[in-house]
């Protein structure tokens, strides 16, 4: 395993505390580590709270701050957070207004958030994202996995939080924009996970796994590796075919890395993509290339689209200040 | 190779009409794809123009907009741009007052923008970086390789021209913050030059090779892979013998991503990083940690450190918005 670490058991808590001080104007971290919240917290409005298994940053501390989340609770690579981290998170940045959990499917997220949400004190609610269309049931999920498209819902919600919408309307909202947002992934490589060691699974020079979950879980198939059109024409058609036949966009257009391909790949990914869209007559208004929602070091990438109206633009537009989004 | 790729003829091209189409509000690409300018250029100020060998990105075509760089002009992968380029960049978004070359140290790129400057018709200087400390000289450069610190100058520099620092202000900033500046890299893979299709050196699964440059090429040695902390310290220590000794910081620590090294890794080197500054003395004012100067796909991390003053502290500061950089 060749990666930059001390010891595996320590992985986390060195990236967390390297992640804390170098954005402490952005971020403070909690107690024991078991969350990182807002430095300058806001009690008067809906508090966001989301988190998940570590492994995938920025997801999603890189993405607390005015404008996005307030608190994320990362679990050990791989897993989820405990209650008790979640508990605390929302006991740190919630008030009046209430809490709202932001939950990827998977069955260990969704039951350490459940027991959360009775435990907490607070007024909570939950809603749960499920944007992947590869496939729909997984190693880790009943139902679609919450992958990449959880990004989208928690930067339009986190505006709409800031301008005060009540709790309700959040639920509303995240559920509005992860019914709007397709995902789909394909890996180039496996991760590998630093107490392993080893890769998760293992793919031929000559093959890919259409479908891939941010964890490396099997995706749709194995396939021979092509070229990148012929990549993004799986990828795109696979999410079009899913979206109901009356979407007509302008579509935001979120190509994401996966930890170990650089930009130079997913731009052109990103170019194949966006000219396959317009071909469907979908213009894309909303870009945005990046390594965002990864899967440690793996090479490969997802491509998510969200189907916009002015009032989700005119959200995704407002002011965001975190670690990885800022505009 | 695996990659994103349709044709290896193609690659930049198309990753380069990605970048265009994904951040049209920033940046226009100009015609042959010879430069990538501001889309609203400001020809009252001096304007920045640098560029290379593309496989680094972001760096330059990320660092265009307001606040940094007025064009950078791409050149094929690890392959210097022509002159003709870099006239047409100037030509482009020059103004009366004049524009800068801001060239890092490899003998293609000096000669190029060399013959550039002489050609073109407008006032112009040129400043050259050279802030790796690994080696001095290497596979493509007489003297010490310019690397992530040119980043800093195109940053702090940018923020100089904005506010109207006229070109012998500008080439002085410029090499003020150079000298400043200090980097070291390690890789922990080979990148892979798509026209090549296969790894451009290899490292046995026990080695890296420290100093490595943005190329891949050489560094100081071929090292027995060790823990993140002896890492950190073998680069802290090349980077803080090689400052003359009164420098005292507050320092700008940056710690770059070459493609292949996720976030996770990263923070975690930079945690390592801070911590050895602290211990000698150094306190780190100002951070930036991702994948900012990359080598294609390859695996590893520089360690960059500026000696800051509270005018550069400020202009660091100052706004930008750029694809890659924005605040």
């Amino acid at each position: 395993m060749k990666k930059f670490v001390n010891s595996v058991d320590s992985v986390l808590a060195e990236s967390l505390d390297g992640f804390a001080a170098a954005h402490a104007d952005i971020v403070t971290l909690g107690a024991e580590r078991k969350f990182v919240r807002r430095s300058q917290p806001n009690r008067a409005k809906i508090a966001l709270v989301s988190g998940g298994g570590s492994g995938h940053e920025p997801l999603h501390a890189g993405f607390v701050g005015k404008g996005m989340l307030d608190a994320a609770c990362p679990g050990q690579i791989f897993t989820s957070p405990t209650p008790d981290q979640i508990v605390e998170a929302a006991t740190a940045v919630g008030g009046e207004p209430g809490v709202l959990f932001i939950v990827k499917n998977y069955a260990g997220d969704r039951m350490n958030f459940e027991m959360a949400a009775e435990v907490f004190e607070g007024r909570a609610a939950s809603i749960v994202t499920n944007d992947d269309v590869a496939v729909d049931k997984s190693t880790y999920s009943e139902g679609r996995r919450g992958v990449a498209g959880t990004l989208v819902v928690e930067k339009i919600v986190g505006a709409a939080a800031e301008k005060g919408l009540d709790l309700q309307g959040c639920v509303d909202l995240a559920n509005a924009v992860n019914a709007r947002t397709r995902s789909i992934g394909v890996a180039l490589t496996s991760c590998t996970v630093p107490a392993a060691g080893t890769p998760t699974f293992s793919l031929g020079d000559n093959e890919m796994e259409m479908g891939v979950g941010i964890h490396g879980e099997p995706g749709r198939r194995r396939v021979t590796l092509t070229n990148a059109d012929d990549i993004a024409e799986q990828m795109v058609g696979a999410i079009m075919s899913d979206f109901e036949s009356r979407v007509s966009g302008p579509a935001l257009l979120l190509v994401n890395g996966f930890g170990g391909t650089p930009s130079l790949e997913l731009y052109l990914m990103y170019n194949a993509a966006a000219r396959l869209l317009r071909k469907q007559g979908i213009a894309v208004s909303r870009s945005l290339v990046g390594p965002y929602v990864t899967s440690l070091d793996m090479a490969g990438c997802s491509i998510t689209v969200t189907m916009l109206d002015d009032k989700l633009a005119a959200l995704w537009d407002d002011p965001v200040h975190t670690a990885a989004l800022r505009w």
